[in-house]
C-alpha cells in the first residue's frame, strides 16, 4: 500500500446501480476534491446518516472523517488544513497564509449564508436519495433546527433560489477576472463553493444558475477538474 | 523628492481644526493603508464630490485618484493593484496570487452586501460633514439609487444594523482562529473590511458593533496599525 492512500469515511446514500453509494454530502466533495488536488489515492468507506457506531474510533459523530496512517481528523475544513500541512510538496490547497486565512472566511460565508439560505428549501428532495431511517433521522434534524416541515421549507423554494443567487453576486464579479475564485486555478475555496452546486446536482433537477451565468460557467469547469471527478457522480435526473 | 512619493487625490470634507480636511471616502481609506502598508510616502489632495475638474487628468470622474510620477491609476482596487505590481519588494497586500483572488472577492463583499445595507441609512450623517454644495450632490446620487429621501433611509437604521452585523458573522468566525482576516498580519483584504468602520467611525457616532465584539478588537488593533494612521483621524463624536 502506498504512503499516500488514506481512507475516508463520509456519508453514502444507497447505489443507483446496485454497486456505487450515491455521494451528496456537502462537506465530504470538499475533502473528495481536496484528495483529488494533493493527488492522493482514496478509499471510500460510506457511512449512514443515523450510523455513529461507524466513526465512533474518531472520537466524535460527524463526517467526514480522514484516516491517513495512525492519523484521524474530522471536519472537512481541519481534514484540508491536515493534508496542507502533511503534504507540503504536493499542490497548494490554500496558495499560502493569506490564501489559507481567507478561505476560512470563504467556508464560514459559504456555510452561513449560502447553505443556510439554499439548503432547507431543497432537503425534501435530498430525502428522497435516502433509506427510510437515514431519511427519518435528516428530516427531524432540519425540521427540529427551523422548526418548519420539510414540505414548508419546499414551498420557499423559489424565494430562496433567487436569494441564493443574489448572494452569489461577490462571486460573480470575481468570476469576471479570473475563471476560478482562486484565480488561474482551482483552490480549496473553490471546493468549498462546489460542493454546493455538486450536492444540489446530485439531490434535485432544479437548475441553480441560469445559462449565460458565469457560476454556470465555473461549475462545468469545475465539474472537469481532476480527470472529472465531480462528472463521474450521476446527476438526479428530472422525473 | 524621493521615489516612494505619491499623490493621492481623494474626498475631503471641511476641516474641524481649520486646517486638516475630514477623510471620509470608504474608497480613499483602503488606498491610504494600502499605501501607508507598502510604506510610501503619500500627499493628499482633497477633492470635492461636485468637482470633477479637479481629477479630470485621470480621465475619469471618481476618487481616489493615485499620481506616481507619470503614472495615473483610478478604483481602489486597481490602485492596489497597481502598488502590488509597481513595488513588489515592498510588503505584500494581497501575499501572493490565490490571496490576490481571493482580495477581489472580498472587496465584491464588502462593496455588493456590507455597503449596500449599511450605507444608507447613515448617509444623512454623512451630510452633515459636507459643504452645502457636495451635501446637495450626495443627497441627490443617494436618493436617485434609492427612490427614498436619506431621512426616510435613516429611520430604518436600526434594522439595517441588525443585518450589517448578522452579515459579518462569517468574519467573526474567522477571527476566532487569527488576529486579522488575512491572518496573523493585516493585508488588503482587512484594509477593504475597514474602509466601511472608519467611514462609521467618522460621519456618526453610532456604534457598528457591541462591546466583547471580535470586530470590535479587531477594528482597535486596524486603527493602532500603521503608527496609528487610522486613529489620527478624528472621531464624529456624539452630539
Amino acid at each position: 500500500m502506498p504512503e499516500s492512500y488514506v481512507i475516508l469515511y463520509e456519508l453514502g446514500g444507497p447505489p443507483l446501480d446496485g454497486r456505487t453509494p450515491r455521494r451528496y454530502s456537502v462537506f465530504s466533495w470538499r475533502t473528495r476534491l481536496a484528495l483529488a488536488h494533493k493527488g492522493l489515492q482514496v478509499e471510500s468507506r460510506p457511512v449512514k446518516i443515523s450510523d455513529k457506531a461507524a466513526i465512533a474510533f474518531s472520537g466524535q459523530g460527524k463526517v467526514p472523517v480522514l484516516r491517513d496512517g495512525e492519523t484521524v481528523v474530522y471536519d472537512s475544513f481541519r481534514i484540508a488544513e491536515y493534508l496542507e500541512q502533511t503534504y507540503p510538496a504536493l499542490p497548494s490547497l490554500f496558495g499560502g497564509e493569506t490564501g489559507h486565512a481567507l478561505a476560512r472566511f470563504v467556508n464560514s460565508w459559504v456555510d452561513r449564508q449560502l447553505v443556510g439560505t439554499l439548503f432547507p428549501s431543497l432537503m425534501l428532495e435530498n430525502e428522497h436519495l435516502l433509506e427510510a431511517d437515514d431519511a427519518a433521522h435528516l428530516r427531524g434534524q432540519v425540521e427540529g433546527v427551523t422548526g418548519k416541515s420539510l414540505e414548508e421549507l419546499a414551498a420557499g423554494r423559489n424565494d430562496a433560489l433567487a436569494s441564493f443567487r443574489r448572494q452569489l453576486d461577490p462571486v460573480r464579479s470575481a468570476l469576471r477576472t479570473h475563471p476560478f475564485l482562486s484565480g488561474s486555478t482551482p483552490r480549496y475555496p473553490d471546493h468549498i463553493l462546489f460542493s454546493i452546486f455538486q450536492w444540489a446536482r446530485v439531490v434535485t433537477p432544479t437548475r441553480l444558475t441560469a445559462d449565460g451565468d458565469l457560476l454556470a460557467t465555473w461549475f462545468d469547469h469545475m465539474l472537469d477538474a481532476y480527470d472529472g471527478l465531480g462528472r463521474r457522480e450521476p446527476p438526479r435526473e428530472a422525473a
